[in-house]
């Protein structure tokens, strides 16, 4: 398996925002963090609070003089971008980059320009690829954070981390249990004049059933209608609010 | 095409958040927000700044009472959870539940929990599926916005492409059919005792529900079973045989 990409921040400028950012990684697995020259220097009273418990990623973050220092070791380089510039480079939405990263041997980063302006046209130069998120072109306003963690979570997700499952759903219930259930439905209908008139009730008793297939109902759920019915079948002890 | 799918919080606490959701929503072209309760009321003015320029979602932003209201026109409601509950719903990521958005008629939504405590199980209840974002296990610190973006995200991403629709199938009924069919049930069964020992009655009307929830019926179908109940009422011509 590939290595975990590099997250890389250039000249970030809130210490709020390089928190944000770390909490962002760590809900996605990625935990190395490193910083081009931020504005404000390193540490930053204001990173801890804003991520929100993910301090590990910013007590062992990293920082470099310049990004071509930052991605020393790095074999794929990833620059992001809100839009498309001159430049003659491969662009990318997160998820194709993820699936590079997860394809390619060496280590990748993804790297991030500051909050106002983005990355500079000789960061981008350093990149093998642009990244952009393909955004509503009437509104596009992702800050540092919210590029960060969309990125992250496209590389998470093929990165087999926890699935949701939904082991613990039964299976529909056996066919003759349906059937029993369909039975006391029509045992109960038929005296009270729900298949009448007779020229219909061929076709009532379809629909009836074709709705009552139709949920997949497991074990308990047919044994919960039952339940239902029985009770319906009683005379009501109050009077009815129905 | 199906339609965009409404972005529904639930008792929202902090107007900044609500700005920020606004904003995520924008960023990938959904525009529709429903607020079920907001613990400030509505308008909030933290919200707008936290929008930075998302002002239209927030301005046509809708208020409900309750989450019933709130989604009575959605067919396909999706509940997002951080953790699976003991509650027997599909687990869907973000990514199949846009799928699954795309591909169904009628409306969708995807329901978001406040800040802190998240969706409570009767919002839960409400819904077809559940949506959990897989996240680090050791670190699950997704906030609103954040959860939002995802979701919007992911919506997004499949917003070009083109879906075959199974256009001749029914879209579920709207929410508030639903809610029509369940109080019908409950309000035969409530004086035929089936809601007792009333320690017993929250978790037995929430089987019930959750039942009638995952069958997805259409309006026919709702008609139908609504038709069902009321026959279920009369007393019985003929002796039963069921």
């Amino acid at each position: 398996m590939a290595a975990k990409p590099v997250i890389v921040l250039v000249r970030p400028q809130l210490g709020e925002n390089i928190g944000k950012a770390a909490r962002a990684m760590l809900n996605f697995g990625l935990a190395e963090m490193r910083l081009v020259a931020p504005r404000d220097g390193w540490p930053n009273p204001s990173a801890g609070p804003a991520a929100a418990g993910a301090d590990l990623v910013l007590e062992q973050a990293e920082v470099f003089e310049s990004l071509a220092d930052a991605v020393h070791d790095c074999a794929n380089v990833y620059a992001t971008t809100v839009r498309k510039r001159g430049v003659t480079k491969p662009v990318l939405t997160p998820e194709e980059a993820a699936r590079e990263i997860h394809a390619q041997p060496g280590r990748s980063a993804f790297v991030f320009g500051p909050e106002r302006s983005g990355l500079e046209t000789d960061d981008v130069a350093l990149s093998r690829a642009i990244v952009t998120v393909p955004i509503n072109p009437e509104f596009g306003s992702l800050n540092l954070a919210q590029a960060v963690i969309l990125c992250a979570y496209e590389w998470s997700k093929q990165a087999d981390l926890v699935q949701p499952t939904t082991e613990d759903l039964l299976p529909p219930a056996p066919q003759d249990e349906l059937e029993g259930m369909i039975g006391q439905f029509e045992a109960l209908l038929e005296p009270r004049g729900y298949f009448r008139p007779p020229s219909r009730a061929a076709a009532t008793r379809r629909t009836l059933r074709t709705m009552l297939t139709k949920p997949g109902w497991n074990h308990l759920e047919v044994r919960t209608m039952r339940g239902v019915l029985s009770a319906l079948k009683r005379r009501p002890e109050e009077p009815e609010k129905g």
